[in-house]
Parts: C-alpha cells; structure tokens; sequence
C-alpha cells in the first residue's frame, strides 16, 4: 500500500533521473536567489555541468551561517508576493534561520507529509492528535497539513495541558499521535495518576515520534506502556519541517524522500562521501522547492545509509536513526561523547526513570561529567547500599560506553526540572557563561 | 474590488434565491445527522416546505445545549472518515461544544476568511502577523489558512512574547497584523519601553481585531497608537470560528456573507424577528456546510442590521459590532448592564489607561459594583485632590451611562492582573463561587 505508488516505487536507475532532472531546475531556480547568483557566478556554476548525481559535488556547501550572513532575502528566488508562509526561529536577537515557503513548497510538504504518514500505516480512517505547538514552529503546521491531506480526522491540540490531551483522546476516539518522545513518558504518568490504562481506556494504535533524539530502547518502552506502534520522524525546519524522513511498517530505518531531496553521507572531516552503511554527516539538496532552494545544505545530523532494499517495496533510501549532531558532541577527558550513548545506557537498566541529566563541570581543576539520573517511582527503599549499588552499575556501564568515568548520581522522580519543549540533556559550565546545548 | 464579486455583488432577489436552494440542501443534509433527522421527523419537517427565505421561521432553534447534549456525533451528517478537523472548546470536564469540518468544509471556510481579508484591504502583497494562539482555537488556523488562501506571506507568531512578535514584524516587513484589540494595547507599550514608535519603526498598515468585545473609541486609539487602520473581524467557532463577518474598507459595520449563513435578528425574548435597524439576538443558519450543518443556531451576540446598501457595492448585510451578549448582561441594583458599556465611557476618559475590571459584591447588605481603573503612566503626581476629581468624573459618567453608580477605584498602570488570553472584564462575587464571565 503506497500514497504515490508511481513515486514511492520508482527503480533507482529512473528515481536518479528524476534527481538530476530536478537538480538542474533547481540550480536554475536556485540562481535567481542573490546568494546562489554570486557565488555561481563566481565558479562558473551552471547547471549544464549536471549529467549524473554524483556532479552535484562540483558544488560547494550552504550551512546555517550562510542563511543567518543573507538574512532575511538572500536565499529568495522570487518576489515576496509569491511567497505565502514562513517559518523562523524563535530568540528576540540576532539573526534566526527562515524559510520562505511559495503555494508550490506548500501543497509539496503537505504532500510529502501525507506520504510519511500513509508509509507509517496511518489511513483516513484514523483520528490524529497532533500533541506539538503550533505557530513557527513547523511540527504543528507541517502536520497539520499532512494529516488534513491524507484525510485523517485531525484534532490539532497542541502542547500541553496533558489533562486535557487525555479528555481529548477518549473523547474523539484518537487512534494516532504526534508528540516529542520524553512527552508521551511525562504522557504516561498523568494516565496512571488518573487511574487509566492507555491500553485499555483509549483506541491509541500509532505514534510518530521526532523533534527529539531518543534510542530504540526509549521508542520500545513507550510501545509497551501505550501498546501502540512508534514510529520515528525526522526532519529539520531548513528542509521544511517534518516529513523528510518516515519509517514505515517494517521499523527498520527511515526512508528519505528522494524525488524530494537529494542526499550525501559525508565525512565531516574530510567532506567525501562514507561507503554505504557507514556514518556521516547527513547533507542535503532540495529538489522540489521553488521559493527558497538549498544546495548541498550541512544538516549536522549523523547517520547513515541503510544499504539494504526495504522489505515494504519503496526504493528510496533509509536513513538510520539520527547517532548524533556535530554540534551536541561535547568533549570530557578527551573522549567524544554523545549524549544519546549516555541516554542508551541509562535506558537498559530497569532501575532507572524517566529523565536524566548531564552537566559539565570543572571540579578541583578537573573537567568532571555529572550525570544525574532519576530512578523510578517507589524504587528507593531507605536501603542505602542498594543506592550505592546503582550507582556503580551505570557508572560502570557509562564509563563503558564513552570511556570517560562519570561521577552518577541518582535522583528522585521528578527531581529534574522538565520544560515544556523539547528536553536539555547537557548543561555546560565550563565556559565563562554556561551554555545549554538543546539536543535536535 | 472584489474577491468573488460574483457573490459579493448579487442581487438581493438573487441573493435570497440562492439562500433557499442552499437553504433546502443544508435541511436534507442535516438530516443525515441524528439530532436533526429525530427532529424533523418529529416535527414533520422537510426542505419542500420552503420556498422563501421567511419559511426558515417554521424550523426549530438549535442552542448550545443542544451540541453539549448530542456530543460528540450527535450533529455529524457523514462518517468519521470524511471528516479531516475538528475544533471544540476547551477545558478538561464536562462536554465541550465541538464542530466537524470535512475537506469542502475546510476549504468554504479558507475561502470565507480570504475573502474577508480582502474585503478589509488585504491583498497577496501584504505580510500577514497572526498574533493568536493556534491548535483548537479558531483564530489560529481559521486565519492561516485564509491568509495563505489570498496568498499574503503569513507569519504564525502565534500568541504571546511581544518582543518576539515586535522583532518579527521589524525583520520582515509585517504590513497586517490579527490579534485580540487588549494585546494591542499591552504590545504598545512594549513599543514604548523598547523606545520604538511603530509609525516610524515598521510597516505596519492595517490591523484585523476581534474575538473580544470593544468600543469604537478602543478601535480609534488602536488606530491612534500604531497609525493603521483597524478593521472589525466576527466570527464564532459554531459557526467556523473567523470569517463570519468583517468591516470593508468603509468601516460601517461588518458584511456578513450571506450566501454561506442566513441571518435573522430576533427579540430574544419574543424570538419573533425585530424590524431591520433594531438590536436583537443574532440566529445563524449554516448554508455551506456539509459534515455539520446547523440550522437556526442561537449565538446569544446582540446586534442589528445597518439598513443601508453599503458604499463598497457588496450586497451582503452589513452588522453592527456586537452590542454585548445575553450571558454578559449582568444586574445590579436592578439595571440591565453589558459590560461594553463601561468600556465605552472609560475611553472616552483622556486619563484613564489600558485596562479596567469590573467586581460585583455584597457590601454592608447591599450590591455593589466596583470598577477598578487604571490610570495612565505618570499621570498621578501625588495630587491627592487630582485623584478624587478623576474618580468622581468617572462616577459619574458611568452612572449615567449604566444609570447604575458604581464605586470607582483608581489604580497604578499594570496593577489589574492580565492573562494571556480574552481579557476578564467582570468577577461576580456575589454569588456563593465566584464565577467569571468572560466576555466573548
């Protein structure tokens, strides 16, 4: 079962036709915008040099400091008229990132959106409450649009107020939701607060899950707690949101829309392409968007190709789950370290909660990594060296993972402060003003 | 200039003939829903009966209660899967009021708010600000999705941050802007305290208001503040939420279009029909609307028609902005009062500030009404003697507007609580629990 058969389906031979077709139009397109004009102007681009996919390495990269350098209309290609929606960044200063969408970007994304939610199983028979905010930011729109597409009934209930997520899904019979993974634990509680099973007490059959990094261990648990399906979603706001990426029924990896985007795994070192199922980062080109086009634009994301033909017959690729950002890695005792292999260790011991820390801090003159881990409800007896056993276990196991000695130490459910969006896994202090790296 | 000028400038014969043929399909398509097959059948009710647009008055009301009794698919003409939003009020017990939009239903009303927009001087070249919150309000999608509609660039701020909503409108251009008239009021004052002057500091040019009572002098010194014009907007989610009604660029009251609603003003005491010109409760009959028609439905607002053909050249009725409600009328001391009319002598007060409330009380046996006031910034310059001359002014004057005398308390700017959303103009304690009536 496909939403464009003709589409999903298409050989690789004429699925990288397809691609260069639309790689070319999107350099022409691309060249009416001042950025791309100047900078292909002056290396002689044009896109007559395109005859096979791989020429798109002739061209040079876009990052996200060139979209904050050309603030607000460097990357437009047309006239402000035929533009129809934004969505920005949030902060009241400096330059955020802006994507300027025309009716084509839009009708496409919803479309594309449409497609992710059909891969994932979802049908017009289902009732879709769309738990994210809405507004600029683009998880709330961007499946809002979708799900209308499809066909769904939507509720769009935005973030929050879990009460009344919970009144909302019994009432209308919600059958599928999109939230942030930490939510839906947070999600959890309040159902067993009030007395409620989820399995028994709601028709929940599916989730998408994104916006947030989370290891299989998490999606598994909330499977179990909601008795649902997870499925995961990727996207970034510069390729317009969700809908870039969708895991289908088989739950083994994510397909990237590839009439859509054109995609790179690059060393990001080197900046040369990895070998099929290696990791890298992930670098992307538009192939369908008019108003506001990206070329070979660094998404920072590190994953990698899944080289083997998907089971459920779509041809595009599938992309792992995100390992990782350039920018989330932090260095401690002279290991890299990720905080999703933090995350990964913590959620295979059944001891711990639901949410855990990491703060970076200079301790005696040594760079220390604080992890602080909540342990689950009612686990904690007064039985001090079972405390202390515990806390060697994940220390242990951390050390194990990252190779650098974490100092761990447990906390009560709900000790550690949780906001609204998406969650602060890493607080550092060792610079002058702390930082707080958000995990995308 | 038009929209659709084919439906904005029909004849009234014209006009009236198409309101019956929409008229019989709205009444064989609500009787595929089960409230009103029970109905009508009851009732011995079918479309051949009318033949006029008067003939609506053999039909029964439809009421609030009526929705809450029948949730949720007591109204539902189809089946879920056709149906791809719903919108329902809010709140965590007690069955909301909700309304089910199929795809036809979604785009009627996307074109509804377009045309509406236009009709207020909005074209595709304008940058539109929807400063509203989104998810299940209508403000937020019913306005998105008219804007993209018309083909403005929409900005969906959502609510809140007025830091945020002013850098927006300062990075791209905002041209127009929605949002409820009391932020406005707050958002100059961050202006202010930024030391910017929105007539020389942005773009802006027109502003649409509404989802909140207000008085032609707060519409004035809207206009005043920003140097725009401000444009009255009217809707309710029974019947959609925005696109109902709204000013044309004459700015003498709002056209409601009719061939999607037909309108009568009743006495909502008699429920019989007041002659044009004269206050009444406003009943709305759906005329284009598939998945949840309602016929005859009682909105409670108070208005009346302006007689006049208006100068635009539309030939939709023109409405007078919203005289107050039924349920905000309160008593005291056995005079009727809306709470519109305080607003009204307040503004005419040069030294009265952004904000008032109204506290109703038993004190020392008898009923009293308290009005707090704010006064303007800097206004009070430890002149005792100033202070009570500007109480016994407002005395006064609200008396003779309310005929009832109120007791009048001055207090600092900001000094009344403000929420986030519809501002709270009445706390009644007088009754056991304090109730709040929140002006709609």
């Amino acid at each position: 079962m496909f939403w464009e058969k003709e589409f999903e389906t298409l050989r690789r031979k004429d699925l990288e036709k397809l691609q260069v077709d639309r790689l070319k139009k999107t350099i022409n397109q691309a060249m009416e915008s001042p950025f791309y004009k100047e900078l292909y102007a002056a290396k002689g681009i044009t896109a007559e040099r395109i005859s096979d996919v791989k020429d798109i390495r002739e061209l040079p990269f876009t990052t996200k400091q060139d979209l904050r350098n050309h603030f607000p209309y460097g990357f437009l290609t047309q006239p402000k008229k035929e533009i129809i929606r934004l969505h920005s960044s949030s902060g009241t200063t400096g330059n955020p990132t802006v994507i300027f969408h025309n009716r084509h970007d839009i009708a496409s994304w919803a479309n594309l959106m449409a497609r992710s939610l059909f891969c994932a199983g979802i049908r017009d028979t289902d009732v879709f409450q769309n738990i994210c905010g809405y507004g600029l930011f683009t998880g709330g729109l961007g499946f809002q649009y979708g799900i209308e597409r499809l066909g769904c009934l939507s509720i769009p209930a935005g973030a929050g107020n879990s009460l009344r997520q919970i009144k909302l899904m019994r009432d209308y019979g919600t059958t599928a939701i999109h939230a942030i993974p930490s939510y839906l634990g947070r999600l959890y509680e309040v159902f067993q607060a009030e007395g409620l099973d989820p399995r028994k007490d709601t028709d929940l059959r599916i989730f998408v899950i994104g916006a947030e990094p989370h290891t299989e261990e998490q999606r598994r648990r909330i499977e179990e707690m909601f008795g649902v399906k997870a499925y995961n979603s990727f996207g970034l706001s510069e390729m317009n949101g969700p809908g870039v990426a969708f895991e289908c029924t088989e739950q083994a990896g994510l397909h990237i829309w590839e009439d859509a985007y054109l995609i790179e795994i690059l060393d990001p070192e080197t900046l040369e392409p990895v070998p099929d199922g290696e990791f890298g980062e992930l670098v992307m080109t538009t192939l369908d968007r008019q108003a506001m086009p990206l070329i070979r634009y660094r998404t920072r994301d590190l994953t990698r190709i899944i080289p083997e033909p998907c089971a459920c017959g779509r041809t595009h690729a599938r992309i792992d789950r995100i390992a990782g950002r350039s920018d989330d890695m932090f260095i401690i005792k002279g290991c890299n370290v990720f905080p999703m292999q933090v995350e990964g260790v913590l959620l295979r011991i059944p001891e711990v909660g639901s949410d855990y820390r990491i703060t970076l801090e200079e301790i005696n003159g040594a760079d220390e990594m604080i992890v602080e881990v909540e342990v689950k409800k009612d686990w904690f007896n007064g039985d001090i060296a079972r405390l202390e056993k515990l806390t060697r276990v994940i220390t242990s196991q951390i050390r194990d993972e990252v190779l650098a000695k974490p100092i761990v130490r447990l906390v009560e459910p709900g000790a550690i402060p949780k906001g609204k969006g998406k969650a602060v896994r890493v607080i550092d202090k060792r610079k002058q003003i702390a930082t707080q790296i958000q995990t995308t």
